[in-house]
């Protein structure tokens, strides 16, 4: 789509397809014993305290991405990333990927370099692996199934059911521009459809694009955490919404919570674009999700070694179940959290 | 489909159907630590010599299957099986799957619950633990991602590349059925679609429907192969049709073939079916492919021991590479084996 030069898929047949786009792949890590090529992937992972983690992301056109705005390579990219972004959030170090391709008929050779392009900048970025995966003609949109393997130490892997009454709850960076920059390349779009020749313009506005168009995952957060020797005693990614992800953790922790509005960091062209889009920037911030931020819960006694992290903020603790999930507002009014994030199939 | 209840999925909305769909399932094996319900599952492979097997699977709607004729919970259990096959043919043992769907707006929960008893059924069946998965509307067909882990042993997993000249080419059961199978389903479907109120009439031909709708994988094989002390030098599934995996595994081994026709395992269903359809049935056998039959080449002196297993058929030899791939038909002539199989790519 890029690209000039247009090479049919049908040249190079499935296999030759797969070959030509893995050859170069070189493995990285010691627990990749064999990669793309026979019937499965071969890892080791015979350390006795060492756990294998595995989790999977299914990426489909119309749903989770449209061609139309989204580059293939930032597809490849994120389409890595948001699998890694759930390793961290067991507090683990992802080290393979397998990726499944469903593929139109309108797709090139080139697309599909373009697309690889992006996984292989992300791998190389994150130390992690390409080890394998299917390739398919599809009749419909372009489909993508990354399932991503990872490792995490025993005693120290967190899931979501550990808060405690009193706990710290923690987010990364800063949320809701991913969904801003969504609406941005909306609106963009849809303004294109009806005048041919249009140019949007997106000066200002780099960092909600790339936000929706090129997340990162935080590994930085995860080493800062096990360099301050912090073990969080919940945590999830937020990819859904700080809403939805903040109901799993008290659901499955049988606690409730009280977050505070003025606490939720928020990023300068967050808020001018809800503004322009005649939002409630809180809302977005609650309720946006694609943020890939971690959302975590700690110690009271940790509060200090915490927030020495930098882009990590505290917005509030866990409280008893009985008092139920709770944002107190800026004017000091209570709402009750509810989920309201991308569940797409709902719509 | 098959039910007359009618329950919308966005009755229980995403986190809702998921719950619905994987809170009864008990994990069997030592090494699935945390299943579904968190960022990732968490597993244990912690034994010195043991291998972590990888494999995943993508299958598509209109591709790969044709909701007219599939019922969804065969459906479901091809999908985890032809996995399965993937990790029998290292000479592992599947443990683990996590399975994403893309969902349709026409599907309602009874048919996901169909889609799950099947998959259910072939964990129960090969002992295997459903660790984990993503689930999402589909704007289009209906997308099936699964991926498999499994464990072998260190010096036991059998990869493509080991054949060496004068080993036996040996293959388990019969060929061409689930191709078959395939040309009656498209044949009565062509008849349907034009005659209301018909009804196929299939008896006599269960066995090819069987082998397309519900395939099985050859777990019996490997175990057979290791109560006689037989490690052979390379394996495969035939997925693709035997063709194409003999060219796979004397490319990697760097060999070549000798295959005979009359030795090409066929079940007498399939050879009535092809004369039926005018088809040529070697041809079947070769090319049609989704068989999930073991090839697998062993040494010359282990002949005796692997002829005594049951279902195990040698059907010819490796040769050296220059010598190419060769099929010696029934009157003692040659012709080089070319890969037609399942290229959906090249259709």
């Amino acid at each position: 789509m890029q690209n000039n030069k247009r090479t049919e898929i049908a040249r190079l047949g499935e296999f030759g397809l797969i070959r030509h786009l893995t050859e170069n792949i070189k493995l990285k890590n010691k627990s990749s014993v064999l990669g793309v090529g026979d019937d499965a992937a071969v890892l080791s992972y015979p350390e006795e305290n060492t756990r294998v983690l595995v989790t999977t992301d299914l990426l489909l056109e119309g749903i989770h991405f449209d061609l139309m705005y989204v580059p293939l390579k930032h597809l490849g990219y994120k389409s890595a990333v948001v699998n890694f972004s759930d390793i961290y959030a067991m507090n683990g170090q992802p080290r393979q990927i397998t990726v499944s391709l469903g593929i139109s008929k309108r797709f090139s050779v080139e697309d599909l370099e373009e697309f690889y392009a992006g996984l292989n900048l992300a791998c190389e970025q994150y130390g992690v692996d390409i080890v394998g995966g299917d390739t398919s003609s599809s009749y419909t949109g372009f489909t993508i199934s990354v399932t991503c393997i990872g490792e995490g130490i025993e005693g120290n892997i967190v899931m979501r059911n550990g808060a405690k009454e009193n706990d710290l709850i923690c987010v990364s960076g800063d949320l809701g521009a991913a969904y801003m920059g969504l609406q941005l390349l909306e609106r963009e779009k849809a303004v294109f459809e009806g005048k041919p020749g249009f140019s949007p313009d997106f000066s200002g506005k780099e960092y909600l694009l790339e936000r929706q168009l090129k997340p990162e995952a935080r590994k930085d957060i995860i080493d800062a955490l096990a360099k301050e020797n912090i073990l969080p005693t919940s945590m999830m990614d937020v990819s859904d919404g700080l809403s939805s992800e903040l109901i799993h953790i008290c659901k499955q922790s049988k606690t409730g919570c009280r977050i505070f509005e003025e606490r939720i960091p928020i990023d300068y062209q967050t808020a001018v674009m809800a503004e322009q889009f005649n939002m409630n920037v809180t809302t977005v911030a609650m309720n946006g999700g694609e943020d890939y931020e971690l959302l975590f819960t700690v110690p009271l006694h940790m509060h200090d070694s915490v927030s020495k992290i930098k882009g990590v903020h505290v917005i509030g603790h866990i409280t008893r179940e009985s008092l139920g999930n709770i944002l107190e507002t800026r004017d000091g009014s209570e709402i009750a959290i509810q989920a309201q994030g991308w569940n797409s199939l709902e719509e």
